[in-house]
């Protein structure tokens, strides 16, 4: 299947396939901003190499991305330490729920990969130390890479996400313990609650993640920012840890690298293929999106852009 | 890269490269019929579905093929039950080393995915109910995809495995335990245990592979034996639990799906793409035969083969 | 509080406050043999060295000791092994279910105590090292130690355990795979299911428990079967792990050592003081004698024989 | 054995036998102003009803009291509760090393007992819900019981302890996450490890355990602080979890209730009988002084003041 189909009438009809189930599952409501979303907010955008974008439904209303933001923070560590970032973190699925300490026990303060939140509050750390002001870094890269200037953070989602914050901090504080934290716990924890209040639509996000369609150019970027083997890596480790503890089901059903948040976003990318981005508030029992997951296995299944 | 090419300098380059890593990693010798086998054993075989089959080196010399029996029990089950067979095996990553009994407390017997031990038993268990000789219907089904005909067990290793299984005697048990094993515990493990013993070539198991590789049609078989997304499901089993708890770090280094044994061998496909076997005996920490993986990984790396 | 008061009348109104609970509670049922019990049998037996023995309602009806056989195997081994019984089995509580396998992993095979299932293998294990018909030896040592003749296994609870002992199965090819067990593993759970279906009396246990109480003099014979000081062992054993993950509460609300049963049996036995059994079939969550526990802690709580 | 005996020789006999043992084993050193302490150091202390205080070597020098704390603070939370206490904070020997989080997460953050951090982090945040000033009535209160007027915190060990206390960081947090803590967890923390950080003699220890052994009166205190019954529970509490995961070995070496501190001391209480305390700085594998459990051993072995 080629760029040269009109992929827009194929993305209106997925949404109007699972659009009944945005009335199933839960809008996150750990934090009352996240819960006063909208649950009838279906988006989703397509962008392929030689096709441009494609949109449908709410595709152009900024969300929370929350954790779909480990995306761009690993790809900006991976960027400075190269391999030897894994050192810190490791690259397996966890077999575990997203904010699991026992793994972290066992394994003396590694997290087992970047998307878990330990995971991604080590990356955030490595931020912190290469930056001075690491939350501001990580917005520049991310207007950066997807060419919208007026990206930002919503400080009251990233305040709400302090005060509530507790297993985060315990996590923060955890791995400090065992010294897989560099820089002073407020520090790791405030970046990282700012990076996870960015708002973005799934159109800028497909736009971002050109980067990784692209096999390491991004969008208006002159240099390659990662190698293509750097851009395979990411891809699967999207696959593997992406959508928490259902990364295996998300494998079968869909076959496509993706990282969830739970905003009720979904961003999947094929690298030199595609990317795939769906918003749908309503999480189902793991935190993924119940009508974004669905999308993108129709998505998958009618399009063969599957992976497998 | 496609299929006019002649792959076997490529596989004789790679088998070249690798072979110093023979002398690392350990053989298996929890049974003594594992641990005589000769370590400095090497052969890879390639099959391409518009360019036949390539081999180099040990490609033809047969080997114990242990746990990638659990590909083909698989299969079979899966024909056998559809989609009602993950009601009774998972299909997430275990996050833990292959012979695990504390996921199978927590998850109530129902094992995290078919590939390892616990899970695998679950199959064979299936297979128990449907065949009257279970452990001659896993044989005749082998012989046929692969289309060759003198394919057996090894009555020796299945014995030996037999007497020292207190292990896999063990997770049987607490499964039974649980209600999830139909069959008498002795059967299902004496089927198991045979299953493990078959020995089978790199160029035999890359002709039976050519079952996932064509979508579901195999060698000489007039009937698709699974439909192609079936055969993508079992791809991405393959991919995110194939090689015990290293599957993330497969996926990261060399990108296909694969499902390895303590004999040595590890069988990748892509499906409609290729199918990959080789055969080293020594294994890395996780039990993944060690120079068997970087061959995968220089192979993934200089073709392009990878899924990502 | 001493041997010239009559504790009949104390006894009794034990058994009338704690007689609604009877009615509560779950009898075990997970053998047949066990389910057919009458809940409302309650019976209460008391050994005071310079009293003789005190007993209310259905204190002479035998019942299944089940779990109280472990204090008597326990006595047998620790004669025989002295302290490097220890080697082997572990004296801590266990904070975990008691037929619980992920502690056994951790712990490389080695049983937290003698009393959860895992560790009264290991127990039974050094007894069919040690006697050529170890069933036979200690049904010969509680009917020595008890001096009743007649005390017998039940063959028919015996045969039930082993039909649907898939867990004590599990956890014994589990024991043996880390080297734990040196019989086969038929023999040892053989052993234990008759050890378990070991039938007697409140009156009986009490009478059996004075080897405890009299620090290692058993009723009717001449040496001493333990030393004062291992009967201290054998009892902060008692107290410390004696009634499964419960140990802590029972230690502070009733302050006896004491070993129970799913047949519905405790033992409690404070040496150089008093022995006291009691008996109602229907358990609480954790396994232990509801009306049972209840009564101790009165009987405890109204005569201050508790040990703090 | 009774108080008319003199049992100064019987103490100093025990610290020589021990004392070759503190050269071995660690002082704790994870804050520096602990790891300073002099290993050479041995003191013991021995209160009794009917006798007085009997002491050897350095009982008149004060060290950090560390987790011994733990058992003033269950006092005065358990006093301002009652048995409501236990709805926040189980009574069931842990099984897992001091810090762990794992049965934490379990137990949906209910800590098992009040003698592991986690459970002595809600106790003080009971305190702090119940007194403005909490580090100051803690003071206060081991003052009144012991009769010391300079008892008093090392500012710069709990300071110490704060740059330090990941661990203790994230347990608060992770508590706080579950509900289970109501006070800020900096003011928790903050009180926790000013607690910790008071300096006492073996002496003065014995003197505030008299509030146990006389069953609730404390020393020049005319009310009852505690009933008898809640100091037998108390007692029972130090015995099956006051030595962290060696809590069923001490009671089966030495017999004896004790809460045990990382600065190495250890307070052993018997109500109606006794109170024993002993320091030497050396800690074995379990954090447990070294030379002063097997002090408690000999001392309990000679003195038939062992509870079994």
């Amino acid at each position: 299947m080629d760029g040269s189909i009109n992929f827009t009438p194929i993305l209106e009809q997925v949404l109007d396939e699972v659009r009944p189930l945005t009335l199933q599952g839960k809008v996150a409501n750990y934090i009352p901003e996240l819960g006063h979303v909208d649950r009838n907010k279906l988006g989703i955008a397509l962008y392929l190499p030689d096709g441009g974008t494609y949109t449908a439904g709410d595709a152009h209303e900024r969300f929370s991305i929350q954790s779909i933001s480990k995306v761009f923070t690993l790809i900006m560590a991976y960027r400075k330490l190269g391999d030897s970032l894994w050192q810190r973190v490791g690259r397996e699925p966890s077999g575990n729920p997203f904010n699991s300490l026992i793994q972290l026990e066992t394994d003396q303060g590694i997290p087992r990969n970047p998307f878990i939140n330990a995971g991604a509050l080590v990356v955030t750390d490595v931020l912190c130390s290469q930056y001075v002001n690491p939350h501001l870094a990580i917005l520049e890269f991310i207007r950066q890479i997807s060419g919208v200037e007026d990206i930002n953070f919503n400080p009251r989602v990233a305040r709400s996400e302090a005060q509530h914050g507790f297993r985060n901090a315990a996590m923060a504080n955890f791995i400090k313990s065992f010294g897989n934290l560099k820089s002073p716990v407020e520090n790791v924890l405030e970046t990282y609650f700012r990076q996870c209040s960015i708002e973005m639509s799934c159109a800028e996000l497909v736009s971002a993640a050109q980067l990784l369609v692209h096999y390491g150019t991004a969008l208006g970027v002159s240099e390659a920012l990662l190698t293509p083997s750097e851009v395979r890596r990411v891809a699967s480790i999207m696959l593997t840890c992406g959508t928490y503890d259902a990364a295996g089901d998300f494998a079968f059903r869909i076959g496509l690298p993706a990282k969830s948040g739970v905003g009720g976003g979904i961003l999947a990318v094929v690298p030199g293929r595609m990317a795939l981005c769906v918003w749908s508030p309503a999480l189902d029992a793991h935190g993924n999106s119940l009508a974004g997951s669905r999308a993108l296995e129709l998505f998958s299944g009618r399009t063969g852009f599957s992976i497998f």
